[in-house]
């Protein structure tokens, strides 16, 4: 699988999602987070529901490690698991602990509809699916937070870890070689 | 799961293995390791053989992440597969440079029985086990390796790291904590 350098399937099914994948990018949320100005409400509620991905997402990562066809095609996949247990789960940690979000509180907020349905569907396609439908479902999230990531990099302001740490955990080269 | 505290049923286990495991962990194999005294030529037969199940054991730790019960169940399990995919894996690679011996040659070597069987019970049990058997099959391997490393570590001869690195990978804090 390789993203960066051009793989005519994952380009097909990138452009077959058209205009939708364009706003997943460039959303107001994504600006508004590397301008810092972003509501910390609104990213509360974000980091909430989307630290309920990280653990699906490792069982899911996890799952194309067991299944992939040899040692060293396990072997990137096994330093990504090492960074997203690390560095972005204290990432979240600490963000909950700066906005007074104890893990009581969190126990109270609901999933999100989309919440459920995507840890469901990562889940899911860890325990039955093929090879190929995992790494569908892994390389279009981190194809996108790369997308959207990279678009703002440069203009990130970086006074409060809470919104820059989040652009700089999905950009930069040690990220493009994970979704490449 | 907690050994070096005490789990009584890990113990037990331990313990209904008799003299078999004193054979094991005091080997000629492992005080010759230390000394840096063995046989190359015994020492590349090993590699060669032992090298074979770094791949298994990743399928199988990658599927005790997958199959544990929560995140933080998780984490140590992928730092750990991010060390031995790393650390561990050039280890071999660069054994195998120095010691002359090309992928070429290794391929030409055929598995020993005993790799062929714990290869094969570590991929079955990876993929139709509970999670109790996934932890009972790696917790043995990785018990009996810090037993060994630890009865050899001091008196370990640092003179050449084909012998040394391979006792320094499976002793001190960072292996004992993974292991318990």
């Amino acid at each position: 699988m390789s993203i960066i350098t051009g793989t005519r399937f994952t380009e097909k099914l990138k452009a077959s999602s058209g205009e939708q994948w364009n706003r997943v990018v460039t959303h107001r949320f994504t600006k508004e987070l590397a301008a810092g100005t972003i509501d910390r409400e609104v990213l509360k509620k974000y980091l909430v529901q989307d630290h309920r991905f990280l653990d699906a997402f490792v069982v899911l990562l996890a799952s194309i490690v067991a299944n992939a066809r040899s040692l060293s095609d396990r072997i990137p996949a096994c330093q990504f698991l090492a960074l997203i247990t690390a560095k972005e789960n204290t990432y979240f940690e600490r963000c909950f602990e700066s906005m007074n979000c104890s893990s009581e509180e969190r126990k109270t907020i609901p999933d999100a509809a989309c919440t459920t349905g995507f840890c469901n569907l990562m889940r899911q396609v860890a325990q039955n699916g093929t090879l190929g439908e995992m790494l569908s479902v892994i390389v279009v999230c981190e194809w996108t937070y790369m997308s959207w990531a990279d678009l703002v990099k440069d203009v990130t302001v970086r006074e409060d870890f809470t919104t820059y740490e989040w652009v700089d955990l999905h950009s930069g080269p040690e990220f493009e070689g994970v979704v490449s």
